[in-house]
């Protein structure tokens, strides 16, 4: 199905897109919930109309915040990339950052993230119900598959604690009780760079706009890991047809996932590294109907389903056209991949590190020029920095 | 003289603090000046005395400018450490910035840094008399010179636009017509990393204290790049007794480069890659009689000498103790090595991305314990930096 030298670009795709989970290497599974509140404290054209987000009435803000899924060993590239997306957007806004760990942090992370941030910072760790094994998981079942996954040499294969991860970015983050208060949740991972200057509030657009999803890079996924993922997902479209946008609906997404009406996935997927969410959405019967029944699949564990095709289906499956949206202009790089606009052609000179003609977005191996196909639409149609 | 390991190590520091010479491949000699003007548009501690730079008048800022010698190619990373030292400080001071190129700058290169400053931009060239072969250099003895020590297996050995590079900056860069207006220059390259914020203004520290040269790592130069540097250096102090500080002034420096009362030189000397400096001091008798005096002595082609000790020696020899300053309050990142400041200890925590326990002042192999010895002083004596 997939040729050696997409296998081996995949492979290098799945890597950095993989590093912070390699990081968390032991499940350690903590016995109780802990949440701790830290003392210290545009425009883009649609369809040719102009939209506005309204800007913040004085000290208000939307109901969001960052969301990190980090380990204290990564402190000094977290601070890195705190630090730029303060520059670039927050400190103009405040908002608040949440860090959550499988492992309690410690008071140097606490205080060296906390210092930096503009907006108040929370720091949480979970329990087994969000990072281990279900009890109807087979464990001896889910060894053998890593051990096998792991002789086949595929990447991370071999990983329990990605596993982990990857199911808790799939079905538990939204639901940590340090996320209740808010609505919306903008993914954060270290290593990532923001390399645009972003003037606008992103989850104002969220909101005004209604969207259920935000995403800048896409991508394909490595099929070894996901063999059953597809069909996993067709049994649970039979069983909750109501919970699917129909696929014959012009604003249907599904042409994204799938260029055979459904029949069998092309591998395209948000790189979830990067996400600015609703959180209403992820908290939905729908999706947690969806997450659950692939949760009992087992494919998590025995296999190894990644959180971004499992994000991304749901989204192509169950938002519309119009609750999606690609922040073309939010500069973003995951190691090795660059979103750099181009256009106009004053954004990237003016308003962004990074170079317009390496940007992602353009490249063979990306899903977004399918992305504007399906969509009708062109990158300047997501266009909502303005110059100033 | 010097151990193996120690040799290993130095090449370790030497690649990068190379990186940008590398890249200057061809000594292409234009023939003409080029300057052209884009049109695109505290407190610290001394002897327990406080010392609070005054603010700016509003639109006022000294005479300075950053320089930056760097090619089209190095565009990318000149933006990303434009964009950091933008957010840590000159987003807030405007000050212009001077960029230099052994050939003409392309139109992309000017758009896009142009774009990213908030001060005037400049672009200039220059020709054979700073980067070409004086009249008195045997060309031939200079190429078999980098022959050997390409073969002898010495970092940049055999690189002739490195040299070309080294004599640039030792000699030249202060002459460029586009710093005649100029009183102070920061130097910045490409690659480089500003982690810190800086809220006062270091040109306003130099002219007010009347410094004449502002560093922030110190370290050990490769013996083998100058063999013959500082026999030549005791040459022209006898020839020149009245252009240093005598070695028994309590303000001297001597002591930092030499152990020896002036014997033999111990190779410490001020990474230059990051530089802060008086113009004028550059452009005086003292200093130009200097460098005219090694320039006739042929090391910069003969062998391999670096501006870095050019320059540090030219600073412990001709300056005294309170003309130099130790900018420990700017976190700065130069592949490989770190100076991020750790003490008061919200300095870290709340104004920097670096780590304070990777800082290279307390390196082993650092100048900087040295200096602070020969000084009499201690960090904190060097801060400037407040707290909000």
């Amino acid at each position: 199905m997939i040729s050696s030298r997409i296998g081996r670009t995949l492979l290098k795709v799945i890597i950095p897109a993989s590093l912070i989970c390699t990081l968390l290497l032991i499940a350690q599974q903590n016995g109780a919930w802990s949440a701790i509140r830290s003392g210290h404290r545009s425009t883009t054209s649609t369809g040719g109309q102009l939209y506005h987000p309204k800007p913040h009435q004085n000290g208000t803000r939307e109901n969001a915040a960052f969301v990190v899924l980090v380990r204290n060993d990564d402190l000094t590239s977290m601070r890195e990339t705190m630090q730029q997306l303060e520059d670039r957007f927050n400190r103009k806004f405040g908002y608040p950052w949440i860090f959550l760990n499988n492992e309690p942090f410690d008071e140097k992370f606490k205080e060296f993230t906390s210092g930096l941030a503009t907006g108040d910072t929370y720091y949480g760790t979970f329990d087994e119900s969000m990072w281990g094994y279900p009890e109807w998981i087979d464990q001896d079942k889910a060894r053998a598959a890593r051990d096998d996954m792991a002789a086949k040499g595929i990447i991370y294969g071999g990983s329990e604690s990605y596993r982990h991860m990857c199911r808790f970015q799939s079905g538990f983050f939204f639901r940590h009780p340090l996320l209740d208060d808010f609505d919306y949740y903008w993914r954060v991972e270290p290593h990532v760079k923001f390399t645009c200057d972003i003037d606008y509030d992103p989850f104002t657009v969220m909101r005004e706009k209604q969207l259920k999803y935000g995403w800048t890079i896409s991508i394909k996924e490595y099929v070894e890991t996901i063999p059953t993922l597809w069909e996993t997902v067709k049994n649970f479209i039979n069983e909750h047809p109501d919970h699917v946008v129909p696929k014959n609906d012009p604003e249907s997404l599904l042409g994204w996932i799938s260029n055979d009406g459904g029949e069998s996935y092309n591998l395209c997927h948000f790189w979830s590294n990067f996400e600015i969410g609703s959180l209403a959405w992820l908290r939905s019967k729908e999706y947690l109907d969806y997450f659950n029944y692939l949760d009992r699949a087992g494919g998590f564990f025995y296999e190894r389903w990644g959180d971004a095709p499992v994000h991304s289906i749901a989204a192509a499956l169950m938002l519309k056209q119009s609750e999606v949206h690609w922040f073309y202009d939010i500069g973003y790089f995951h190691n090795p991949w660059y979103q750099c606009p181009s256009e106009p052609e004053w954004l990237p000179a003016e308003k962004c590190s990074c170079d317009p003609d390496n940007s992602f977005d353009k490249h063979w191996y990306s899903c977004t020029p399918e992305y504007l196909k399906v969509t009708g639409k062109q990158r300047t149609d997501y266009l909502i920095a303005q110059r100033n």
